[in-house]
């Protein structure tokens, strides 16, 4: 509904509106909320058609009020109470009836009705006094004015296009329904996620990424941003919902056609259909394409039959094991006894009742190191028979005739298309991860900002832990780390979701290299801001101990780091093949090196002892080293490769004795891409109050990176060791001057006290 | 008893080895099956007192039988099973009963009684049947022949002195009574710690480094290698192991004095009273000085008044907090009105029935990131008073008349002799860090040497995990520094228990350094043989899960590491400082400045770019490597602080200014110590079968800790980019060679399978 709406509320919708404000910032309305609301708005003999209906899409989760009208209604409460004593009102009742006798109402009888149903209505929904209300209003308007910036304004550049959906689903995960409390027996913990997964669907924030016409909104950007945030809260809740809605949705979704999202996605987006994705085997986790599951089509039935010939084929880690009803089985699609690759077979695994059906078999995987709120488990078909229309068949199906038809010809060419869901899946995996990263940070840099140990003498109080160097070090270039990958992730996401084609490589060169860096990254920010607290941050409560289990697997999941990051050489080398492709492989190598002598050892010389602060802070001084450690990388090692396959080494060799190379590149093309965006970021800031801030804290990244790999830098002569030891100094001096800046830093992640929840992060 | 005395064995004692034999070998002897072997050899009416006597004796945990004489059973059994088809016995009692026959009897009754009583007491001890006693013979006399080195004759390399206590509690530890199994409800756990602290106590293991006089063995180096034997199989139980006998007990021993040893030990050692080290408090971690509890004396009734003036004053994360009843409270100690500085205090807790006590309150910690079965609590004293003879008294007492008197004037010098008795539990607290370490690197090597993924092509078996070259990079260093660790900690024990009064300082500093070190190892190490794992490591039942939540903490108690390195610093420049003490400060800095010019520099230009294999390998070279940068550090930081005083900043400010380069300098004087441990140990190597593979892993050591840190060296231009691109190729190489000893370099460590326990890691 528009705001220019505004002038046309009647006294009856009026007077509803404190109570579905205040139900709505609270995020109260779980679905048997909803279910009272709409009866008693039906039940209201007075009200007019239209009246019903905006009050009932009021309350509505599918179609929750837009911040605009959000505002307006706060605007109209302000008003009218600036006609009373603020103290003189206490109940969302008494302020609605004041709102409405405002409009100047004769009817006595609909205004008594009214007051009876808001009576009601607010007592049933245990909506609290207006204390509460009061203070959600303060936040709002909220601008701290100690710091240079304003908090609120750098959240606004983060959550960017998505402010909304992210805001809404905080104050959802502040309700008292979302609680964090140790729930340490595995099957407890399940139950509550389910729980939660279930609430957040029929809020709709599980069909985000379908299609409209299924439900969805067909916004893969607020999907992710709605990953990101449940995992400030419970990472088992953010990857559960992940399996459902991404990885089980995401195969129909991607590999199935209109008939399978017909019949499919309205429910899976609803959770009614509970799914999973059963990719991964006990024997085959990386190497996907040699799995072992069996499906084969049988034409006289017209059934294709699911099946693990071994035990080491079984299906394993897969989430939603234990409580789905549907599974997108990855097998080996055998049609006329010839193998077609991997393809995705939807089987039902569960029948109405929740009883396993005959012949699968379900083992839980047992207690994990983390995301004991997930179900996972393992999967064995023998001899499973579905009907043929149960072929995901986007890119390959079997025909009324039993033929086997693709629009892709190459076998090879078509299972990395289907690998191709998985991109999705990496970036929320990364989304997740620097939600968990920015967790840690918050906690620890708050902790820092209160907790004092030593002092200069007895008469002085003890220091802030957070003004000791040491301490500065630990967590300040994390802090900025954080930014950089999180810029670089919206950018990764917003070049997704708009891809042509042709750049579906470059999309998933991005995201597994992205992926491995930001998981790595979160598991070394949350154990640094572990350490970081001490004592503190070991007990259960200050949610270290969760974050670190949880995000551990990270690491593995969606593709294992180390392997992603030679798929992420592969590409670049293909790439960059392709690129020259006219002139050969080898006429790229001689490009290159061309390249890297000409462009960058003619500079060197001015450029390896000069230390001065303009120079070392300069953004160009940093792309260029950064691009000069990724082109001198892929080009030693394509003279490398060369080398090889002339000595008529085989390719499989070549890649073994060039692997850790291929990682040292890969890291290297992050490294570059990461400082891009962070520059990108900052170009396109509108706020000049944010640009100092920000520019300082990219300094301290491009240098606290270029640091960490000084080693290479002096090795290949780029710099000599004054310029070294100067770029120390420098990144010593940065973390002192962004550690002034370090709270409203923090304060603009938007993380509220009640996801947050560690108490030693808490003001009181 | 001796050996000598074999060829005395009656019938009667001979017909009990067999079933002792593999009582021991298991590690049964429980409390409750030693009340049974005892009333049951009491009630064998035909014994004579002499064989009654050493029946009795063999059966107590506190008297086992040493090596030698279980050895020599073994050989009686041998000669007697060689009179028989292997087959045709198949119990302890048949077995003793054909050895008893053997020295051919004639007493029918005694061998009648015999036969009895071996029978029920085989039942009663639930003995298995001879195939698990097969095993255990053979265990001991396997050598793999397959290596080029035998694992047991390096196990016995590591183990040295140590050898037989850990191998009795290796066999302990197997049997069913320690069980792994997820105990996830922390009361449950913690009850299940306790019970097996227990009978860890009532076999003596508990008391080992008491004096003999307080039932103890007084051996430190047996006690220590008990806490890492531990540690392979429990954190939990490692830790409350730690608190109760390490801390509790070593506070009543290092600070109380003969009253206080008579009076607690002999209960503490056998955990009849249990207690708790109550020094932290959640004001107060790293500044210990500060603490706020006060210890007020009032000589009227004779009596101290432990109070907790404050919330934050109270005592946060003791172990054995909520099963204690006594604890040993650190206070600021008053004495008519003036303060004393810390001192300890023995304070009952908790009443015969485990209620607590007046004036007492205590909170759990709650859930912790791991170390879940320990007891961790909080505690306040509301006045509560204790008699004076509480005080633990050896380095500060009241007498009679309620003066104060110390053997030391300095509070300053006082406070930090207190501290010393933390010195032991920093060692143990590095051994289970490498206990834990040494898990994770034998699972996950044991893992890559089963794992497969990908391959050359469809024909050919996919590879073993841990022949890529990038796996091999990220297990076979870390398996090399644990090695190094294991031979540094070594040393620092034996440095320990031999120490004389001058050399506290260098243990305290060794021991702090090596400390953080190998927490911080651990943790690394843990990590990254999860990753290697990929989901498998995830799983609870393959160990990663614990080891990473329980070791995390080590980074932070007994000593924060960050603080630690400090401390080393301060601890090098102090011994440096008196160490040229007769021309003053100043005139050490002129000395080691020359020192760092002329033995150093001068070298470099023939080091710089010298790349043959011979030097890289060369001891020597690694050794003034790590010299160098041990000594350029300190000489570094001795003139910034001098030219810092020079311009009177206070030293508080000087060490803020100076604090990352301490901990620069810290980690590098702990490199270089465990690099000499490392060349140390292999020049004590006596077989010259391991000084070969030893030596490749001591190099691989040695050059991937160069390789850390080359950047410090390419920047102090102690050699160029061509020695550092050969190091790394060195690294490469030396990881694919040691490769080929990874499994018995494992085995070497010597942890059954039944402590290991990760599926994943055991042949089937």
């Amino acid at each position: 509904m528009a705001v220019s709406s505004k002038n046309i509320y009647t006294p009856s919708v009026v007077s509803f509106i404190p109570l579905l404000y205040v139900s709505w910032a609270d995020g109260l309305l779980s679905p048997s909320e909803v279910k009272i609301i709409k009866r008693r708005i039906s039940s209201l003999e007075n009200l007019t058609p239209d009246e019903r209906e905006i009050l009932l899409k009021w309350s509505d989760p599918k179609e929750w009020p837009d911040e605009a009208t959000f505002k307006h209604w706060m605007e109209l409460m302000k008003d009218a109470r600036a006609d009373l004593d603020d103290e003189s009102i206490d109940s969302v009742v008494e302020l609605g009836m004041h709102m409405a006798s405002r409009a100047q109402v004769g009817d006595q009888d609909l205004l008594q009705q009214l007051r009876e149903s808001l009576s009601l209505l607010s007592s049933e929904l245990h909506i609290p006094g207006l204390a509460k209300f009061r203070a959600l209003g303060v936040r709002v308007e909220e601008v701290r004015s100690k710091w240079s910036f304003s908090p609120g304004s750098l959240q606004k550049v983060l959550d960017a296009e998505n402010q909304e959906v992210i805001e809404r689903l905080k104050l959802l995960l502040t309700d008292p329904s979302f609680q964090q409390v140790p729930l340490r027996i595995k099957e407890e913990y399940r139950l509550q996620v389910l729980e939660w997964v279930k609430i957040l669907a029929r809020q709709g924030y599980g069909a985000l990424g379908f299609p409209k016409a299924h439900g969805g909104k067909g916004d893969i950007l607020q999907y992710a941003a709605v990953f990101e945030t449940l995992s400030l809260f419970d990472l088992s809740l953010a990857v559960k919902f992940g399996v459902q809605f991404g990885l089980f949705g995401g195969s129909i979704q991607n590999l199935g056609s209109k008939k399978h999202h017909d019949l499919y996605l309205p429910p899976t987006g609803s959770a009614d259909l509970l799914g999973c994705f059963a990719m991964t085997e006990t024997g085959h986790g990386s190497n996907v394409r040699d799995l072992e599951t069996l499906a084969t089509y049988d034409h006289t039935t017209q059934t294709i039959d699911i099946h693990s010939p071994t035990e080491q084929a079984g299906k394993e880690y897969i989430g939603n094991a234990l409580h789905a009803s549907m599974a997108s089985v990855f097998a080996q699609l055998m049609v006329n006894g010839e193998c077609k690759g991997v393809h995705a077979i939807l089987v039902p695994i569960r029948d109405a009742e929740g009883k396993v059906l005959p012949g699968i078999r379900i083992e839980d995987n047992g207690y994990k190191m983390g995301l004991n709120g997930v179900d996972n488990g393992k999967l064995w078909f023998d001899h499973v028979k579905v009907p043929r229309e149960n072929l995901l068949n986007r890119f390959g199906n079997i025909d009324s005739e039993g033929i086997y038809e693709s629009p892709i010809a190459s076998p090879g060419k078509r299972f990395f298309t289907m690998l191709g869901t998985l991109v999705a899946g990496r970036i929320c995996v990364a989304k997740g991860a620097l939600g968990a990263a920015k967790v840690a940070l918050t906690i620890s840099i708050k902790y820092g900002l209160k907790r004092r140990q030593f002092g200069p003498d007895d008469n002085q109080p003890e220091r802030l832990i957070l003004d000791y160097p040491s301490h500065q070090r630990r967590l300040m270039p994390r802090l900025a780390k954080a930014y950089a990958a999180h810029f670089a992730l919206n950018n990764l996401i917003r070049v997704y979701a708009g891809q042509k084609k042709e750049e579906s490589r470059m999309v998933e060169t991005m995201a597994a290299g992205l992926k491995s860096y930001v998981t790595w990254f979160a598991n070394d920010a949350i154990q640094e801001g572990r350490e970081a607290c001490g004592g503190k941050g070991y007990l259960w409560e200050n949610r270290f101990a969760d974050l670190k289990a949880d995000a551990d697997i990270f690491a593995t999941f969606e593709g294992d780091n180390t392997v992603l990051l030679q798929l992420v050489a592969k590409g670049l080398l293909t790439d960059f093949k392709e690129e020259f492709n006219a002139g050969g492989f080898m006429a790229s190598i001689r490009y290159l090196a061309s390249q890297v002598g000409d462009s960058f050892t003619s500079i060197n010389p001015i450029y390896k002892r000069k230390t001065d602060a303009d120079h070392l802070s300069d953004p160009a001084f940093h792309l260029h080293a950064f691009r000069f450690r990724e082109r001198k990388l892929l080009y030693a090692l394509g003279s490398r490769m060369r080398t090889m396959f002339k000595k008529r080494i085989t390719p499989y060799d070549v890649f073994i004795r060039t692997q850790n190379h291929m990682i040292a590149l890969a890291k290297a093309y992050v490294d570059r891409l990461v400082l891009e965006q962070f520059q990108e970021a900052i170009s396109g800031t509108m706020d000049d109050d944010l640009v100092e801030p920000l520019s300082k804290l990219y300094t301290l990244f491009a240098l606290s990176t270029f640091e960490v790999n000084k080693d290479w830098y002096l090795e290949q002569d780029y710099v000599e060791g004054v310029k070294t030891k100067a770029i120390r100094r420098s990144v010593d001096r940065l973390c002192m001057e962004t550690r002034l800046d370090a709270e409203p830093l923090v304060d603009a992640f938007g993380i509220p006290d009640g996801i947050l929840s560690a108490p030693i992060a808490i003001r009181k």
